[in-house]
């Protein structure tokens, strides 16, 4: 039995796109579709449980280090189990209580796999039966899932994403690595500071290739230290074993493994839910819906944001676009467009790494007359008190003018001391109008930026 | 023997006062007067050894909470001597080194006790003999020290300030810190975290006074967790006997401890080197060089800036003092005024404190249409991975335009966190656009400022 129902707005992925259906949209009749559990990846399997394992993770990992600085401490114990039933006991009453939570707000919440059968037309397979609905307006916001090389779905050996990594049972002894990017770096690090034994294979001569080479070199310098890293590596078998699962190279390289943790990249989820009956242009190579810079799909009266659409697949993106998808449905005569400056990211490994706007070589490609300076975090107050040698922070100035074009960092808590920088390219200030403006704490961490500041200032604009 | 020299420019005070002799007065004849160490409080007794010691001590001190996070570590050892000597075998060099530095650069260093004996004449006593020295433009920047209080004093019992404390042999079973100021309570934190038992006396009602009521009894609750704490306390004696240093309360009670730290203030270094012969005045009660918007004293030619002259006693005051000083000595006839708006201040404890602007009693006070909003770290993202119960950001706006007046934060890095606050208040930022104008990336720590703008921004203009 098909039951049909119709809407003015239907988003499709509870994670982002739940936030489109503010008070706003109190006085129109509306709906969220998504299988479950509501909260999307950020909640689930991505930012949050990742941030809160992170955080043991990294000052268990940062003991050994502190009998440098003369206090010797040790870890007698992690109590993995303990650790992830905190973490998702809190989450998982969160997302569970996603559904509830809309319809109490007057949307009604629809638990269960989306297929369109036509323009703004889907089929919602819920427990109870197909709902088919109609909406004048559809906000696509489904988000990403792991990607997985054919070499390790062809060889039928178990393998975690991240997924489903965080939820194990036990730490293993060792975990293989595969992929060197933003995810496989977060995960290294996390298991790596609980203790496992990490070997990571990646394609790229770098880690984290989205920060830019320079910043990426530095940082995979400091991996090296940690774990054992395969850089210009390419799987060519993999197989379990009694010993463990095999993974062989392209180079001959014979890899052994207790856990296979598969982190090569995410594609957008819009394969095999009838996007072409909906009218909606989907771009071939990367499986993103192609948007316009209002966010409008190919298909009338059809939105899309977040990782389903974007480039840059961030939360905070997600939520801004979000915000804007939100003005453009209530407004679609009078649209807004997604923000595209001034995006800034990180990666919440230790040190963190954490970018906005352009590199310098990015800079200079645009025709820009750029120049760039480079701040040691050690060469400050608060860097010596660290007895740090490693971090830094880049900035990139127009050169005449000053105006900030990016930064690159490499330090603690780089994902907050950048912040200034983002305003600097927001507002396209100057680097000597941000530096001298306002005060710096000292000897705070943030003198990085400032004397970071001082200095592309003094190249930029002698 | 007395030697005679006339310079155009001399300076008193080694410290923050150092930085007025740049290259731009190259072309002048200068002088630095200091009896030594070079670099002043920030370097040799203050700002950079303290958050040395305090990075430590803080990681080491955070050991036993990282078990309610699901791993167990302890503390095997603390080397005491090797972390004090890594820490002063890197500043001491740096201090000696500066009256070779300072010649090298073409200024004339005197290492010695300075005493004026008219307008702009001093006499300073070097090993060598008597030096008397004249000067068309004076700078005074000789500081502040630790005061004493009279019963202490009076006791003749051995006392430790934060000028010695940081440089004793062992670390004592027990310290008792008289004062429950900034410098008090960094110190209690540095050698709590070390493992030693603190109590605490002070005449206050809550510690660090300075941030305001709100903060400062939210982190004296957190204290009481960790330290004995003596509140509107008055000591009344003071006594060695064989078992150790004995305190007597005003109101009986009787307290027992192994080192005794004096830490209830910093009187400026006015008393006894000819301030009268020279023509300067001084504040009776604070003690404090008086000068004008600009850093002029009563004296003509004669300057002041830093500690010996500034209701704030912060390095990064006294350093962008130097920098308009300097413009001053260069261009008496078109000086700039000293920095008085959106000056920040940080308590390098854990979880640090950090405040700019105006609390909202003081706002109301100034008679501002002022509204305030907090925001708990804890109802953030980064805060939930910390597990954070208690961190908070206070942001106070004016009504109606949204303009922020102040904020007062207590939590990790918040000498970093208020950054984007201080830049607010310094260009007079409505909250709503220094929140939306720019992206924050989730989940950094940062997103308890944007919060706290948008929730503030929300009250003020709904």
């Amino acid at each position: 039995m098909t039951t049909a129902r119709s809407y003015d707005v239907v988003v499709l992925g509870a994670g982002s796109g739940r936030s489109v259906l503010s008070e706003e949209l109190a006085h129109l009749r509306t709906a969220i579709i998504d299988c479950g559990p509501y909260g999307g990846t950020c909640l689930n399997r991505g930012c949050i449980p990742t941030k809160m394992f992170l955080h043991v993770a990294e000052v268990a990992g940062s003991l050994p280090d502190l009998s440098r600085l003369g206090v010797d401490a040790h870890v007698d114990r992690v109590r993995w189990r303990e650790i992830r039933d905190r973490i998702f006991d809190r989450i998982d009453p969160f997302a569970a209580s996603g559904p509830a939570g809309a319809r109490s707000a007057g949307i009604d919440a629809y638990v269960g796999a989306a297929r369109f059968v036509g323009p703004r037309r889907l089929v919602v397979a819920e427990p109870g039966g197909d709902v088919e609905i109609t909406a004048a307006q559809v906000v696509l916001a489904q988000g990403a899932s792991p990607l997985v090389p054919q070499v390790v779905r062809d060889s039928g050996v178990a393998f975690h994403a991240s997924d489903t990594v965080m939820r194990i049972e036990d730490l293993p002894r060792r975990m293989l690595v595969l992929g060197g990017g933003v995810i496989g770096t977060e995960m290294a690090q996390l298991f790596w500071g609980l203790g496992v034994e990490i070997t990571m294979v990646t394609r790229g001569s770098h880690l984290v290739k989205g920060v830019g080479e320079d910043i990426g070199r530095r940082f995979t310098e400091l991996m090296w230290q940690r774990w054992a890293l395969h850089l210009n590596a390419e799987v060519t078998s993999v197989a379990e074993r009694g010993d463990g699962i095999h993974v062989g190279l392209a180079d001959g390289t014979a890899l052994v493994t207790d856990l296979l943790l598969v982190a090569v990249g995410r594609r957008p989820n819009t394969d095999g839910i009838g996007l072409e009956e909906a009218g909606v242009e989907v771009a071939q190579a990367s499986g993103r819906v192609v948007v316009d810079e209002f966010g409008r799909t190919s298909a009338d009266g059809v939105w899309a944001l977040g990782d389903v659409s974007s480039v840059h697949q961030l939360k905070h993106l997600a939520n801004d676009q979000a915000r804007t998808v939100r003005h453009n449905v209530l407004h679609p005569d009078a649209p807004k467009p997604l923000r595209d400056k001034a995006i800034p990211s990180a990666v919440f490994s230790d040190p963190q790494l954490a970018i906005v706007g352009d590199t310098l070589p990015q800079a200079l490609a645009t025709g820009a007359d750029a120049v760039a300076f480079t701040q040691k975090l050690g060469d400050t107050a608060y860097g010596w008190a660290l007895e740090d040698t490693t971090s830094v922070c880049t900035v990139v100035a127009e050169r005449g003018t000053g105006v900030v074009l990016g930064a690159q960092l490499m330090a603690p808590q780089a994902s907050s001391l950048i912040q200034p920088l983002i305003d600097a390219v927001a507002r396209g200030l100057s680097a000597r109008d941000v530096a001298t403006t306002q005060m710096w704490i000292n000897p705070a961490a943030m003198e990085l930026i400032e004397n970071a500041l001082l200095g592309v200032a003094e190249v930029a604009t002698p």
